[in-house]
């Protein structure tokens, strides 16, 4: 939306192409477009030039030149990132890194996996898969998204409550930092206490604090079982409730995913899949691991939703099924989209057992600020996706989104919660973060920020 | 052993009284000699005051007098570290923060406990259990060690393979910064993506960003069943193999712990449990969980052991017999260390795949600088205790002992390992960190330290 634009002097492209070659680098305002936005609605900035490195020494040489001649630079993986973390910031060289793109080792031996951070997330379990491995993290952008950007917003997914994040999967980490040097952080040891953690300062820290090359990562055993469960619920609590019975049971899953009658409504009208009509939410369950333990589990939950007034539990007879219970699930970003012309994906994250609280208080708030809030998320780790269906274009609609975020933000954060899950900061949420950070929060964050990036040349304007 | 003293004026002593109580302040030198050392051999620093705050508005207090007057400060919980981080600096303040040691909240349906620093860490999992759940970290001093100090040392124990380490289970600090304030970083929410994770930052940084005040930590619902076997292997190596071989068949055991022949004479000799006499290795393997699984699991493991040329393979019949196995293993230490006067415990950890041939290498150096070194260890994290028995007063034989300290570490970065896997850096490693880290990473460490604690009075000297 911004205006400022960088246009590389000739001497500057000459150099830029010198490092990449001369194809490599873009700076034609049409060949731009593309590089103006990523997947956060109604956020746009054209960057002054776009160069796309082979490895990690052009990576290098590139932010060399950056940090020489003070130009802003922000990272891009495939662009899906939805909290405007890979819109350009103003006057910004933007680094594609989808060439980064081999696998360079995978070793069953010690359960690792070193890829460069252009490979797509999905690659990496396909790999793995070949070795009878496991790589959980599967953000919602799986078969889109680039690893070293799942890496930078430390990107969640639909396994979390029994697999964790990203970061639980990094266990080492290539960095370019701001002044062009390149450090190795990490190992493949399980255990690791020789100075600070600073892997996990750069995981999450969405291209502030330096440029993620390539990734060591875990890998686990695949599991040798998976059984997949849809229960409906008449009313918006009963899903929320059947979380926590499962929690307090003392149950696991891997997946534990909630729709809302909106979602389900526009689900079933892009996909077909046969969701009940007469529902007022619903819970995808799967559990997975050993045989027995998932047939066990997968009973257990489907009594604990029967308990809490299930209308229906349907467990998935084949392999087939389950993969389009779970495809619909997944597609349900895609199909409120279709809706009205601006999807605006909230990211809210609360204690598991405020849930039903939270769910609650959304629906309330979308009738307060008479707007179409459709909530979706991954309910097993108390992370929702209220999703606001409106229009940019409506300036008074627009004013009322606004409103109605900011009761949203500040619900989560009384009840103990995060503003956002796994997308991030970015642009999007960066109003919000003071509230939830507090002056002390903020200032650490600064004096990090500070100490690593001192001419403030990465991604500017992102996080604070 | 330097001698450099700082002794409070009476002002200065007047005004920690006015905060802690006259009765909570030491510094007659005959009260300090408890606090000049920790668990580490060899080291030892007299502090000039010893101060027990008994909460943080106390502690706070005190960093503001520490930061106002630039004295060091050296927090201490039970003082069983074992890399020096806990020796006081020349001329500082101990905070001994054994008073904070209450059990703020059990939180079942978040599966999270909110502690204060001081609480041993054996009463968080006896808590735990109480309502049946689970707190895995299990460091050897798990019976007198402080979670505080756990946090600052990112400690580790028994069952990092399958549960990782303290790391994996802390969601939130409160933290005193080094001007004291006070700032609560993280919360009860599974996935949280709002700014850098400085939580992870505090973990394992010795003390020296910030002093940890409470910690908000992750629970897990209890295994409900357990299996311990006990395999003994003619060959040193036979244990490595039999490790890689479980890992292999994608089995994750909660522990697979090993002891060479001079561990198992030693804790026989201490705690006669029946190891037997004519094995060169024993592996001590554990597996947790639903039973079915559990019994599966242990099975197999058995079958590989076998596969690798055990002597005998032995599972604990009952769960006495169990405990009174792993209790042996527990003992190790203890039991090396009454052989000779001083007792050197390293940490050093390396890619599973590489366990055989550092087993070896530290068997060679022993021999080589005709040294008696017994190594025992957590095999299934990669991480090894070789412990040298030595005589600090014996000169000629130190100056050997450090030739080896010094092989062994260079062989452990040789092999992609790492010098602390979780005793931390402290005084004991702090010459080796560069050799690991290099320029670029020990760059790194320096300028987050100094963004954080400016004025260097937080655990000066330690780490780098």
């Amino acid at each position: 939306m911004a205006s400022s634009r960088f246009s590389p002097t000739s001497a500057l492209h000459a150099e830029l192409a010198a490092v990449v070659g001369e194809d490599q680098v873009l700076s034609k305002e049409i060949d731009l477009i593309p590089y103006a936005f990523d997947g956060t609605a109604a956020l746009r900035q054209d960057p002054g030039c776009v160069v796309f490195p082979a490895n990690v020494e052009e990576v290098s040489a590139i932010v060399r030149i950056a940090a020489r001649e003070r130009i802003p630079l922000v990272c891009r993986g495939s662009g899906t990132g939805l909290s405007g973390g890979s819109v350009p910031s103003p006057g910004s060289l933007v680094l594609g890194l989808q060439r980064l793109n081999r696998i360079l080792e995978t070793d069953p031996l010690n359960l690792t996996m070193h890829v460069e951070t252009g490979v797509i997330t999905a690659a990496i379990d396909e790999e793995a898969s070949r070795h009878g491995l496991f790589y959980p993290p599967d953000p919602g952008s799986i078969r889109i998204s680039t690893i070293g950007g799942n890496v930078a917003e430390n990107s969640g997914g639909l396994r979390g409550l029994k697999y964790g994040v990203t970061r639980d999967y990094v266990m080492g980490l290539e960095v370019v930092l701001a002044d062009g040097e390149r450090v190795f952080l990490g190992n493949k040891c399980v255990k690791d206490a020789a100075g600070y953690s600073l892997k996990d300062l750069f995981v999450g820290s969405e291209g502030t604090l330096g440029i993620i090359t390539s990734i060591l990562l875990r890998l686990l055993p695949r599991p040798r079982a998976r059984r997949t469960l849809v229960a409906t619920f008449p009313e918006i609590e009963g899903g929320a409730l059947t979380v926590s019975g499962i929690i307090a049971a003392h149950i696991i899953p891997c997946t534990l995913e909630f729709l809302d009658r909106t979602t389900m409504d526009c689900v079933e009208a892009f996909a077909g899949v046969g969701f009940p009509r007469d529902a007022g939410s619903l819970l995808l369950m799967e559990t997975d691991g050993e045989p027995e333990v998932v047939e066990r589990q997968a009973a257990a939950m489907a009594a604990i939703a029967r308990q809490q007034g299930a209308l229906e539990v349907r467990q998935a007879e084949t392999e087939e099924e389950a993969l389009r219970l779970a495809q619909a699930r997944r597609c349900a970003f895609a199909a409120l989209a279709r809706v009205r012309p601006t999807t605006i994906l909230e990211d809210v994250t609360v204690p598991r057992s405020r849930l039903a609280e939270m769910v609650r208080f959304i629906a309330d708030t979308a009738a307060r600020h008479r707007l179409r809030i459709a909530t979706f998320g991954h309910m097993g780790d108390g992370n929702l996706h209220p999703t606001i269906l409106t229009d940019e274009t409506d300036a008074d609609e627009m004013e009322r989104v606004e409103q109605a975020l900011s009761d949203i933000v500040d619900k989560t954060i009384a009840l103990g919660g995060t503003i956002t899950g796994e997308h991030g900061v970015g642009l999007a949420k960066k109003p919000y973060l003071p509230r939830q950070l507090g002056d002390s929060g903020m200032r650490l964050l600064r004096q990090v920020r500070l100490a690593l990036d001192p001419h403030g040349i990465l991604n500017p304007g992102k996080i604070f």
